[in-house]
């Protein structure tokens, strides 16, 4: 029973996220993705309260896979760390067509949705908190210069990615995005670096 | 008569703006949009085809303003350009709180709409070889070493620039974002410079 509970739940997001990449946030309904997951509306309100409960739980999932993917590039320097984060890039790419409209939709629910904002700018504050610590220890450890500010760096840093991320989602073939991303990371590499 | 109908055409297109931002661009409708400018359907005809009409006009509009942002800071050097360019952004984060749901609604909709994508990529791509020029200059004028990339760093530019506007219009209290994009260039500057 639980594992039919967890594939009932599965189905339901698959379901979600696809009629809000289609029709959108506003214009889908509980009803018809139930009709595309294929279950009951009882069904649907046993896992989730509410249609942006579902939304909610979507941007959740979004966001631990970058939390992977930030833990699983930490290398021995930070430079080095920075470098390696490029190499993500290949994964998010190959699902980009998919995945563009949802993170658009994540953001334009967030600037509707007091709920969905702190959902969303908690993570964004957190990433940046997350760089900034990695630029203190590139200066600890020495490779970077000792009067580089660190909430300004995290933020350029953070800016970059996110909008190397629209760019290539939006124009995959636009550019090779893992080398622009590399070389837009060595550029700012080489301004913080002694 | 000719001025009482660019007065109409200025309704629809703020009556547009609001719907779009409250709805959505899929839910809201033209009737709609009637009614908030206070227009009949047969004045909104006759100024344009379609929703995707009004919508594209409004891009342009945007689009607009930022090529004239950009040629307002064109200064002596290339590095007093690119700082100078961060003097705009007052005015951006000024309309930050109107304009961001229609900004993430032109992203959303061209991931949607080949025609609207062809609307918002074709200048992306025109800012995309401006930053290129602009780092070309930087290098003939003696400001950028040699060997700089000119197409990596103008992605680059263009991702951080896009990136901070996310931000900075998610969050506006979030950072001081004048200051922090100005760090942001410096950090690329340095990474650029001689």
């Amino acid at each position: 029973m639980q594992h039919r509970s967890e594939e009932t739940r599965a189905h339901i997001l698959d379901a979600a996220l696809r009629q809000f990449a289609i029709a959108g946030y506003n214009s889908a309904s509980v009803d018809e993705i139930c009709a595309v997951a294929g279950v009951s509306k009882g069904a649907f309100y046993h896992h989730f309260h509410s249609k942006q409960a579902v939304f909610l739980a979507l941007l959740e999932g979004w966001l631990t896979m970058i939390d992977l993917g930030l833990e699983a590039a930490r290398q021995e320097t930070v430079p080095a760390t920075l470098m390696h984060m490029t190499g993500l890039l290949p994964a998010v790419f190959a699902t980009a067509e998919d995945s563009l409209p949802m993170f658009l939709e994540f953001w334009l629910q967030a600037s509707r949705d007091e709920t969905i904002w702190q959902a969303l700018i908690a993570p964004y504050q957190r990433y940046q908190q997350y760089f900034a610590e990695l630029v203190e220890r590139g200066k600890a450890e020495g490779s970077f210069r000792a009067d580089a500010d660190a909430q300004a760096s995290a933020q350029a840093f953070v800016a970059l990615a996110v909008g190397l991320l629209l760019q290539g989602v939006l124009d995959p073939k636009g550019a090779d995005w893992e080398k622009t991303a590399g070389q837009g990371i060595k550029i700012l590499l080489k301004g913080l670096e002694k």
